[in-house]
């Protein structure tokens, strides 16, 4: 089924300890296109860049089937550029810096062409942004994945609330829960949470896994332990490109599905950390994808039988 | 078969944000044996105490199947003592007080009852009172489990070096992994402390759950998400005493059994946390035991046909 994404188009610079880039392309809805085509012929994308987003770099998400018809292209203005560095930890890290150029005035609009779109992938943005192109859409999505970031908790609490009503799955990591619902006990604050809109909730902890709450249930998928994390910028916007990309091409929301997307998400980030910005995740093969699947999958594998 | 664990009995003085006891009994080896108890009728200890230990709780010991013939019992001195106080992500904590007491002077003695014990369980000790335990043994146990902690590495580590190559499973959690092997990915940890010597090593995430590596096979257990968690104190022992407590019971040191043992190792730790001290892991029911085992099957299934 068709997917819509919106987010950012961006130029990350990004350090760790492990190395150092100057200005790439990262950017939420890169990341989330990238994963979701292994798994759909097409997508389509809300968001906007300036005049000094290299063409050629458009022209690669299109050959990844990406539809640009609601990319809007600021001619005299810049793309958005966030840059941070990587604590030893590589869970933690400080912004550098964080210039919005096009971000601060961007007024999605939703083309024509995208009004049947069935899934819609939320990525990390002004809430208010995010509920403009909810309130756009004629028919309401069959399903409605929205990511978010403590930083819309600090500034932007009402807006948040208000759009995360409209949602169906919640992504946030573990600190991000804390915070929205004031419970420290993951358990309770997914109840808090749920209450708020969602009826999923997807807490992740990066190289700890992530945790789905639907109703009284609760799935657990761990990371991969990897030999070399070289990079994690764009691995939950991977997470959820991957997320949304499976479960569209199976046009299959029930819970036992959601849990194997989860998964699919999983080894999709995976692959996003051990290059820096979307060098790995731009460039997979479905077998590579199958090996890291089943890497998860014995990864957890036990006999019951205790 | 017969599992023989070496460690403390003492007493801990425990605060965490959600409470706070006066002096209660603690010590690896009664978290250790108190797990093992729910699958083996009886058991072996090795510890000291000092006469200041009540008879009430050494005679509930025995009541769950533990033989003191191993533990001395100091006439003119005082049991361990340690206290410490939890941080609000109860993953960190501060010693308050630690007074070694009747372990300053500790040299244990493997009574001539215990020679046969075919599983060593080698509680959180210095390590060179681990490897005494080790060298009084006239046959090498089937399995050596040990369990170690930074501060040994901080201050004993060619002891703890030279006791590691005699053991079969060590324990540690992340961070002292980390410390241990001077690598920061856990993948590349595991592989520069199993060339130390044990052959399996556990990596425990205290609410992230515990990893297990041996060869080229890794294995993730989940922690259970819990609704409260009051007291950490405990649970990497009962931890340990359950999954040496289930391999003992089954008298199987395969990789597929070590895994089951983990899950087991994890569902009786879950209930730890639950309360203060040994409160709960001290009158659980084969039940309460099974219920959580099988609330982490669901936990991690899936359908893997993605």
């Amino acid at each position: 089924m068709s997917l819509l994404t919106v987010g950012t188009v961006a130029f990350d610079a990004i350090e760790t300890p492990f190395g150092k880039t100057d200005k790439i392309v990262g950017g939420a809805a890169t990341y989330i296109c990238y994963a979701a085509s292994y798994f759909l012929d097409q997508s389509n994308i809300i968001s906007v860049v300036g005049n000094d987003f290299p063409e050629d770099r458009l022209n690669h998400m299109k050959g990844a089937g990406v539809n640009l018809d609601g990319l809007q292209i600021k001619e005299d203005e810049k793309t958005f550029f966030w840059s941070g560095k990587y604590h030893y930890d590589m869970n933690t890290r400080d912004t550098l810096d964080t210039q919005l150029n096009v971000l601060e005035t961007f007024d999605p609009v939703v083309p024509e062409s995208y009004q049947n779109c069935e899934y819609l992938m939320l990525g990390n943005l002004a809430p208010a942004v995010q509920m403009s192109v909810i309130k756009q859409l004629k028919n309401r999505p069959k399903l409605v994945v929205m990511d978010t970031m403590n930083f819309w908790m600090d500034i932007a609490l009402d807006e948040l609330k208000a759009t995360l009503k409209e949602v169906d799955v919640l992504t946030i990591n573990d600190e991000e829960a804390r915070q929205l619902s004031g419970e420290h006990s993951l358990v309770k604050a997914a109840d808090v949470i749920r209450q708020m809109g969602p009826k999923y909730l997807i807490i992740k902890k990066g190289e700890h896994g992530a945790l789905l709450f639907y109703n009284e249930k609760t799935f657990f998928a761990p990371a991969l332990p990897l030999e070399e994390v070289k990079d994690p910028t764009g691995a939950g916007d991977t997470f959820a490109g991957g997320f949304i990309g499976y479960l569209a091409s199976t046009d299959d929301i029930s819970f036992e599905n959601m849990k194997r997307a989860i998964i699919v998400g999983s080894a999709l980030a995976s692959y996003t950390c051990e290059e820096f910005g979307t060098a790995k995740i731009e460039r997979l093969s479905k077998d590579m994808i199958n090996d890291r699947i089943r890497e998860f999958v014995s990864l957890v594998d036990f006999d019951a039988n205790i």
